[in-house]
């Protein structure tokens, strides 16, 4: 029994149930990759749902909730992981599956699942869209019952100010919708995270999600004009307001607090005119150096470009068909209200003064003709290579694909990149036998970039989790040690557990644990993400 | 004995001793305003520190605290108040000095003294510059012995980091300072509250004060890569970061806590390269409901002007010698890399679309000519108004004066605009049987204005701080009831409590309070301030 007549998303791959590959296309793949590695691969059938033996719920709803909780194995096995699914589903792992998942469908169904929870102390997991990569949602399993809370009911723009630019938000709503029930109305909330797709805003905003501005409005952060939020202890919401300094912000405990203060219901937030003038340009640079130092002049310069994204030369010939040698700056502006001729310009040519390469008719501006803009050339390659493709073709074949991500400031930023590659590519070849990493900047500030390394490689026999682990670990102590955080906008989860603990200061860990004692009194909500109880 | 060289800031006005003007020139001012009003007002005598009686210290520091500890009758009256000081300097009134006034000199000693504290349960209250005009230094009368810990001696840029753009600074540096320690490195902090000449970078970053910018950076908050503060319970530092996903953030704990849960010692601040390129326009409008229309425009159209404030006709009759009907928009663009000609010329035409006036020729743009910026005319009348001058002269000849602030959503701001004016009238006819109310945009954001308000009037016979309460009182009711913030960047201090505590999510209120018994667990720290122990 599903609890929407939605499309359904799949057990495996980060998409819906209808754009999984076949059996046959799995099996094609694994031929095609065996002869490639002169290796013998086989795809494994992976089982459905239907397949699978989970372990008996170990509780049952009461009548008055039963209405929208599930306890049938799809619902169990979905909400037993993140956007890591794939790797569990494909050989049937479900150690520890949810025992009940609710859907509740409004407040007072919210209210009465998360009561029912408190007084059973049963754990509460709240899940948004399930698009985290740290385990965020995965349940813990030393804690008796599990109640995953699934959000996507709350599904709606529940109202619209045209006047302040700002919009009433259900937090369970996913990115799509959410920019379609804006669309009508001439709006866009403009926040593009590359899991957009699946993900949701409460979620954006328990984990402060990166978005499509590369800089000055970088989080989600800065769309949030205010929270609405259930506690166990009750009802936590702030003031509609365009600015304050009457204390510490409000919002900035729920921003980030990744479910375990609270389940975030609904938020007003700052949304935009939908853009028509638009500016696009690719600039090539000699070097990595050249194309960061071209990069933190540009940022600091304060254009505040809606997109500022460099890719070192490896990732730039992977993606966007240059030649290996150098990499590539994507720059580009845009806004509902002007001609952005004049900041393009400004900024291809601090970029030249740094060494950039651009001919002039490769500076693309469209002052709302519709002329396309950034869709062709090196620019549009590595559009179409960011927007994340439903995937899992290769699933059980044994290829090894990840990413970390970052930021750090530019003084220590050479040294930085230089040590925290040295290390990774040092774990790919211990650990791997080779592979192969790259990195790009997704965000940049006046005092630093985000970088986003992403690598690959092929498992060796032998416990493949193990293996995912130590190259994380590596990757994650060289960013510590190096002066990083450990996460710029994947959050902290369970997995990043260990460097968040060194990279936060211990009285603030433990302001925030006598903050949740206080709202989460039983500490039933997401337990052993961000803090221990 | 004086704890310092530098020139002493005085007991009744906001400026240094130097500055304050002589008994003569009081007498001549109080002649001139009793002749205008038909009144005879006399110029009181203002007591000087050595004619004060303040209660004998209740404490003495021990020995090894004694060098950098003070008691001298002007020490303890000036840390009596903030900015509040002349009205209770000029009848002499310290009813609760502290006992010590205390002005470490580095990191041991504030342990030292803080520890002491903690020890014996003595209230500590961290005193920035004093310029808090909400009681946010007062010492409370119920709480025993007071040390007052006056952080000046914390007064040095320590480190500069030219490529990332950051300085680690000490809290304890006064505006002029700070700004003069960078200057020499072709640096800028480029924040200016009102209050800049008397207040410090810790008192900035524990207020949340509002600087320079109208728009985008609005609030210190947005400058703070990472903060250094002692708690009672030890130290709290946040790595140096440009941004970060990680968990709620850290700095924002800290920013606006308003001394309740440690003292600031140091931060990373995110400093600019020195602007060269200006450029200024004064566009009046036909109303002030036709200027904060065009105003709304100029913010969503996120062309980010470094100022843009707006004055109402009154003010601008007021301060920049308009004919009392023309509201008067003040727009300017700032950079230290290009010509802001283009911006302005955006600005401007958004401003002229929405009825704006201006002429070709009195836009002005300085390409790093020095040509004058902003002091002629109407725009350079309004500067020289607002920068605070030494002031006093009328002291003591019953004159108000005041302002309160806030921010709102334009959907809601004609409204709200009009009930706080009705009721901030009404109250000044029924307590000072009249008075004038103006007010200006000091901020302003893409989903609301952060409006400013400033009236005076004449005391009557009687409390004369009964009066100033029931005035505040009836502006801040009504800002409550209309939904706005009882500050944008004046603080809460202990007078906007009872304001604050409607307009916080009680739940936050608790947390913060769990956050505070773990950091101070003898509430020590600012009691009364922001939240009740």
């Amino acid at each position: 029994m599903s609890p929407s007549s939605r499309p359904r998303r799949s057990l495996w791959i980060f998409g819906f149930e209808s754009e999984e590959p076949t059996y046959e296309q799995r099996v094609e793949r694994a031929a095609s990759v065996s002869q490639r590695l002169g290796v013998t691969l086989t795809a494994p059938r992976i089982p459905t749902a239907d397949d699978l033996e989970l372990r008996a719920p170990r509780i049952k709803p009461p009548d008055s909730l039963a209405a929208f909780c599930f306890q049938d194995n799809w619902e169990r096995a979905y909400h037993s992981y993140g956007a890591d699914r794939s790797s569990h589903a494909i050989y049937g792992e479900y150690p520890n599956p949810p025992d009940i998942v609710a859907h509740p469908r409004d407040e007072a169904e919210l209210e009465a699942i998360l009561s029912w929870c408190s007084d059973n102390s049963y754990c509460a997991i709240p899940y948004g869209g399930g698009s985290t990569v740290v385990e965020g949602v995965t349940p813990p399993g030393d804690r008796g019952p599990i109640v995953t809370i699934d959000m996507d009911r709350f599904d709606r723009v529940l109202e619209i100010d045209p006047i302040s630019r700002a919009a009433r938000i259900q937090a369970g709503i996913y990115g799509p919708d959410l920019e379609d029930q804006l669309r009508p109305h001439g709006f866009t909330l403009r926040h593009f995270p590359q899991s957009f797709a699946h993900s949701t805003l409460g979620g954006w905003i328990a984990t402060r999600s990166g978005g499509h501005y590369a800089t000055n409005q970088t989080h989600i952060d800065d769309f949030v004009e205010s929270t609405r939020m259930l506690t166990p202890r009750g009802w936590w919401e702030s003031r509609r307001l365009p600015g304050s300094g009457a204390g510490p912000s409000p919002d900035r405990m729920v921003i980030g607090s990744e479910g375990i203060l609270g389940i975030i219901t609904e938020a007003w937030m700052r949304i935009q005119a939908r853009p028509t003038f638009r500016a696009t340009a690719g600039v090539s640079f000699p070097s990595w150096e050249a194309g960061y130092e071209a990069t933190r002049r540009i940022a600091q310069a304060k254009l505040w470009p809606a997109n500022l994204r460099l890719l070192d030369p490896q990732l730039a010939a992977g993606s966007a068909g240059m030649d290996g040698t150098r990499a590539l700056l994507i720059i580009a502006f845009e806004s509902a209200e002007m001609s952005q001729r004049w900041a393009i310009g400004q900024a291809v040519e601090l970029a030249r003064a740094a060494g950039g390469l651009i001919a002039d008719d490769e500076i693309v501006v469209d002052d709302g003709t519709g002329a396309p803009t950034g869709r062709a050339g090196a620019v549009g390659a590595w559009r179409d290579a960011f927007i994340p493709r439903g995937g899992g073709i290769a699933a059980g074949l044994g290829m090894v694909g990840g990413t970390f991500e970052t930021s750090i400031t530019w003084d220590r930023w050479p040294a930085f990149d230089a040590y925290v590659r040295e290390q990774t590519m040092k774990a790919l070849n211990e650990i791997f036998g080779g592979g192969t990493l790259n990195c790009r900047f997704t965000h940049v500030y006046t005092d630093g970039p985000a970088p986003y390394y992403t690598y690959s490689g092929a498992y060796r026999a032998g416990d493949w989790r193990e293996q995912d682990r130590q190259l994380k670990k590596a990757a994650s102590d060289a960013i510590m040690k190096m002066g990083g955080t450990i996460t710029h906008h994947h959050a902290v989860g369970r997995q990043h557990r260990p460097w968040y603990d060194q990279q936060r200061p211990d009285l603030f860990a433990e302001a925030l644990r006598a903050a949740k004692r206080t709202l989460d009194p039983a500490s039933i909500l997401n337990p052993g993400v961000l803090i221990d109880p």
